[in-house]
């Protein structure tokens, strides 16, 4: 798949360059009184919090931008792993994995010691993330991401799509309503941006706002959250160009360091042509803003192309440029309640993504923290709005993402001293190299962080029992579940297990079967199973409405060791009569696959088995033995609500 | 993915259940005056060709059916490998891949020697097609793959839609025009057949027709084209159903032999639930077509319920069946050159798909031959149309296809036979059970000619130089390339090689490197790629029109052994400018992977290396040894047109 050959266009990369159009303009239509989640911005956070709704029909949403429609052009760039797999719950992963380019390799240039004016190879390496997921880190304009969620609401049951060309002007919070949860405590008052809707506005009521409004944040402001954190004096420039060069590795990411010009990072991105180039420029006087330097794409190429020195570049077309300044800040609460206060008061407004943390884009971690950030709300408000789950579990949001936030800012710092030659105005410790050997090192440790993969939750009442984890070592509670293969009993197919974890609200329960024949009613995987089935007190009992399909909340699957099953040998809970016609799922049970062992990838106990509880955002939020019928209630009973 | 729990929906499977409507009817818009080409019919035939045709916008192409818009229901179901293959070369592979039940596995069933009147499972096997492809064959709604060929069709360069409710009424070929290529010897009559255009009729002129118009095809009948073999009055019932059984492989592709009742095969689908049932019903006396039985489908319930004995079938929906006949008809040939005409002669109409070959549907050919009848046909006719070509090229379209027909046809005659306990009312052979051991055999000796990847046209001056065969023992000269792995040089990336023979009208030339260094000027492999960069009389340079980019017509690749190459070490023809930039195409430069080396897995001569010449429809079509620069010259020298 190859692409911008002739000029950089944006849309749908399933039409040829010649014939793909940006979207059109979205027609306008009026915003609705009286919602229950009000969403403030059409990026990443905003666009996954929006689609996670979507697949709720009893769920009324909102989502509105000030912009006149979609993004069509740069910003973010790099898909982490942890991204593609939240991409794959929402059942699009497919088009983002074809059309990236793949992330497989580094290579770090220094100056060459006998001619220090050259840059000159260091190494070159494997990309550290290789393996950490079954999706490899990918590059694509963040545009193209942003359509496939937009895709996918569209699609949906409800059929969403965002309101545009308006702008949160004031947003208020009825305190005394906030604990009542009928009320519609929020008040969003917004003014038309288009042209034609001069001086119109438009007031939305709302049960729930989320703030995805970005770095300058409306939603944050109105509820007084402070921003911690500072706003360096450090100017980097962006640019997404189709160039020609004598460069060798311009298919590969690179690090490149000068002597005496600075450094560049490259990003090759999809298509074949296309190239991002991250150039570090000089340092700003005390008080001044990038904006008061004038710096222009001329500037951008002409440090570039000091840097690259013996090689050429030789621009042809700027698809996109930038230019910002480094700087690490994090809001000191992600929702409306006071710092300190108990878990019991219930948030109703909330912000995410760069609303509320913000750092250099180095490290590619803007949009993947953004999109996680309500990938963990959306199901908790979904759960909370349909009077599945209690309430408080909004209050976990703030809790369970501003440690990853703070965490990122720790790395952005170290990374961003990295790779510049001199990290900051205020910087005592200047270098006037980039030791690429560091960012090496530091790529590696970090890999699992960068990727996303072993962002953890932990602990609370929903990520618990880690006396367990040595039952299923390679399932780390509190990160997300690493899937593996495993083959399903009734057709033979090869099936991801971790793929069976759609963004659907529902729970799973993945019971890895001990060494005992699961046929037998004695054995402890059958006992467990049973359990499930026909316990009065079991949690599929308990919290499955009435009527409702066996597993359309707590939804589970069973992995064998035993090669020699059949589906009708064993307990009819795992084959269940769903729907209007009572039909069998026969695509619960799975069987380990001999040359490819999910009990020693992930290092399960193959004698005594496990049972491992999976949020509805694929984090594990549990490892149980299989006799352990009483935690298991225990888990669920803390925040579920009984169903009639 | 699952789907259809509550009741059979067609429509775009990416959408939910809940949300998937059918496409709304078309709008009628009126057909043109005059085209290139005519297609008629939108079955896969027909699409596959407008689907090709697409690509194109130098060509005017226009579809028309009698139907009034895109099928919904029922008929083939079977996606074989090459048909997926075909489908990655549209683009188009993933969501055949991601939404189609996966065949991995057969069941064989048969008297229950103790007790007869019952069936028992006599064996479990790997389907035979496994590892025959990178595509496992797949079981979906033909609707499904229509679909997918009309989206490609709409998001292409030209925009292509059919016209529908239009029924051709007569065809006639001008004799007098059909050598003159600027000609539109083509006159076809349409009558509306909605309501709305009762009475009204349009006419069409075209250069060239395509009859995919299906078993009772008008086009046939207007170019005389007699049918050749028997309609057999053996009826077959076919259903659709969402049922409960206590059958324990009802996920499994099943024969299924009972003692007195005859046999039923049962075919798993797409979403889990919906399962095909092929059953054998019982003779017709010696004159009687189905159309006089008036059976229903409660009786091809009935029938199947006894086969199934002791198990049951509680069958909840139909959502679609039908009952045929069993008859092996082949049409004497595929276009409008009475038999025996010169190679020279141009045909100006064709018939493709059921209108020119008909068999019974348990093997899943019809439409696993009809589409590649096209995707054979297509290149060609838009290279005649485009000059690239020699109008001959249209000539070896019937022999090619119409020997695989035959093939087919003979393939069928002995399946029937097998899978059928009295295979016609005239076969005085009757034998009363099914061997399902000598179905299994046949299903393993047939697999690659099953699976379509085996296809072979051969050999003709498009499939030349078989005593090169050596060089490479795994790419079959006359049979499509069978895909393997490489890594890109450029940026370290895997890539299935198969998957760079896009459906474009390009040639491919892939040169496997030997031995020696490709930096080296001396080398076999850089005397090649400079002769085909810089020799006047290089197919390059010759049939690539001037200013069109260099690998337009005919697109080179390199594989190397090496592996410490950097691009820019190699002839500049592998890393080729293009485009109105001249832009530096990265892509087209691999090298084998030591743990899954091509060299080995096509069992290429290391020492050697050798040159494979692909077809537009990734048949190879040579294979040459590196230094055989004049036997390349000859090979295209044949056919093609020489440029200005
Ligand atoms: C100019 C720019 C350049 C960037 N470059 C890079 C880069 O090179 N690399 C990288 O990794 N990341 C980059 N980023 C960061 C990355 O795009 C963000 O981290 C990511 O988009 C954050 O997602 P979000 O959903 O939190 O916010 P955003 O994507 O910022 O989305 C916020 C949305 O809210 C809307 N909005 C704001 N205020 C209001 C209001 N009052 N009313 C209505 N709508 C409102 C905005 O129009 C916007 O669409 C860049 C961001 C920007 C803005
Ligand atoms: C009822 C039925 C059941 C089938 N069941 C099975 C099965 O169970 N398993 C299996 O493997 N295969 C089955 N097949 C066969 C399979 O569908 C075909 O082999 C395959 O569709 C052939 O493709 P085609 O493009 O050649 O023709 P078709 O798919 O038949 O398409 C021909 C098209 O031409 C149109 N047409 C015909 N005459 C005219 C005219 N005069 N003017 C305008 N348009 C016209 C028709 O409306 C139709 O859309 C079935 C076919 C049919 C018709």
């Amino acid at each position: 798949m190859q692409y911008h050959l002739n000029g950089f266009k944006p849309g749908n990369y399933q039409v040829p360059d010649e014939a793909r159009k940006p979207y059109p303009e979205p027609p306008i239509v009026d915003l609705p009184n009286e919602v229950d989640v009000l969403i403030i911005g059409t990026g990443p956070a905003g666009l996954t919090m929006a689609r996670q709704l979507s697949e709720f029909p009893d769920i009324k949403t909102c989502i509105v931008d000030m912009a006149p429609g979609p993004l069509l052009f740069g910003r973010a760039d790099g898909i982490s792993c942890r991204t593609m797999e939240i991409m794959e719950a929402f059942n699009s992963s497919e088009m983002v994995v074809k059309e990236t380019y793949q992330l497989k390799q580094n290579t770090f240039w220094e100056p060459d010691e006998a001619n220090p004016e050259n840059i000159k190879l260091t190494h070159k390496i494997a990309d550290a993330r290789a393996g950490l997921s079954e999706f490899v880190h990918g590059i694509v304009n963040q545009a193209r991401l942003h359509e496939l969620l937009l895709d996918g609401m569209e699609r949906s049951v409800t059929h969403l799509l965002p309101h545009y060309s308006r702008q949160l002007v004031e947003m208020n919070i009825d305190e005394s309503l906030t604990q009542d949860l009928d009320a519609y405590p929020i008040t969003a008052t917004f003014k038309r941006a288009d042209e034609a809707g001069e001086g119109k506005t438009e007031t939305v009521k709302a049960r729930y706002i989320v703030g995805a409004d970005g770095a300058r944040s409306n939603v944050r402001r109105s509820m007084d959250i402070p921003l911690e954190g500072d706003s360096a004096n450090k100017a980097w420039g962006v640019m997404d160009i189709l160039l020609n060069t004598d460069f060798p590795d311009i298919r590969v990411k690179s690090f490149i360091q000068s002597k005496d010009h600075g450094a560049v990072m490259t990003i090759p991105r999809e298509g074949g042509y296309l190239c991002r180039f991250y150039v570090e420029m000089d340092l700003l006087g005390k008080d001044k803003r990038v904006k008061d330097v004038k710096l222009t794409e001329q500037d951008l190429i002409a440090k570039a192309q000091k840097i690259f020195h013996p090689y050429t570049l030789d621009v042809k077309e700027v698809a996109w440029w930038s230019i910002y300044e480094v700087g690490q800040r994090l809001a000191e609460r992600f929702d409306n309640r006071p710092v300190g206060s108990s878990d019991d008061i219930i948030p109703r407004a909330f912000v995410a993504g760069d609303a509320c943390h913000t750092h250099s884009p180095k490290g590619g971690w803007g949009l993947n923290t953004s999109l996680p950030d309500t990938f963990n709300l959306g199901w908790k408000m979904a759960a909370v709005l349909q009077g599945k789950s209690h309430p408080k579990l909004l209050s976990t949001y703030s809790t369970e993402r501003r440690k990853v936030a703070q965490q990122l800012i720790d790395a952005d710092r170290e990374l961003s001293r990295l790779v510049a030659t001199r990290p900051t105005a205020g910087d005592s410790s200047q270098q006037s190299t980039v030791d690429t050997a560091k960012i090496e090192a530091f790529m590696k440790r970090q890999s699992g962080f960068v990727s996303g993969t072993s962002i953890e939750y932990f602990p609370s009442y929903i990520c618990t029992n880690q006396e367990n984890q040595h039952l299923a070592k390679g399932f780390h509670i509190g990160q997300r579940i690493h899937s593996a293969e495993a083959t399903r009993v009734a057709d033979g197919r090869s099936q991801h297990l971790g793929h069976l974890v759609k963004a659907d609200g529902r729970w799973r329960i993945f019971l890895f079967g001990d060494a005992q024949d699961p046929r037998e009613p004695s054995s402890a995987a059958y006992q467990f199973v049973d359990f499930l089935a026909n316990d009065e007190s079991s949690p599929v009992q308990k919290y499955t409405p009435k009527g409702a399909d066996v597993d359309s909340v707590i939804d589970t699957y069973a992995v064998f060791q035993q090669q020699d099953l059949s589906m009708h040998d064993l307990h009819d809970f795992l084959w269940p009569a769903k729907g209007k016609y009572g039909l069998r799922d026969y695509e619960k049970v799975f069987r380990a696959e001999p040359s490819n062992d999910i009990y020693d990838l992930r290092e399960i106990d193959r004698s005594a088995g496990c049972i491992v509880i999976v949020r509805p955002d694929q984090h594990i939020a549990s490892i149980l033995p299989v006799t352990a019928h009483e935690e298991l209630k225990q888990f669920f009973d803390v925040f579920m609500i009984e169903q009639k």
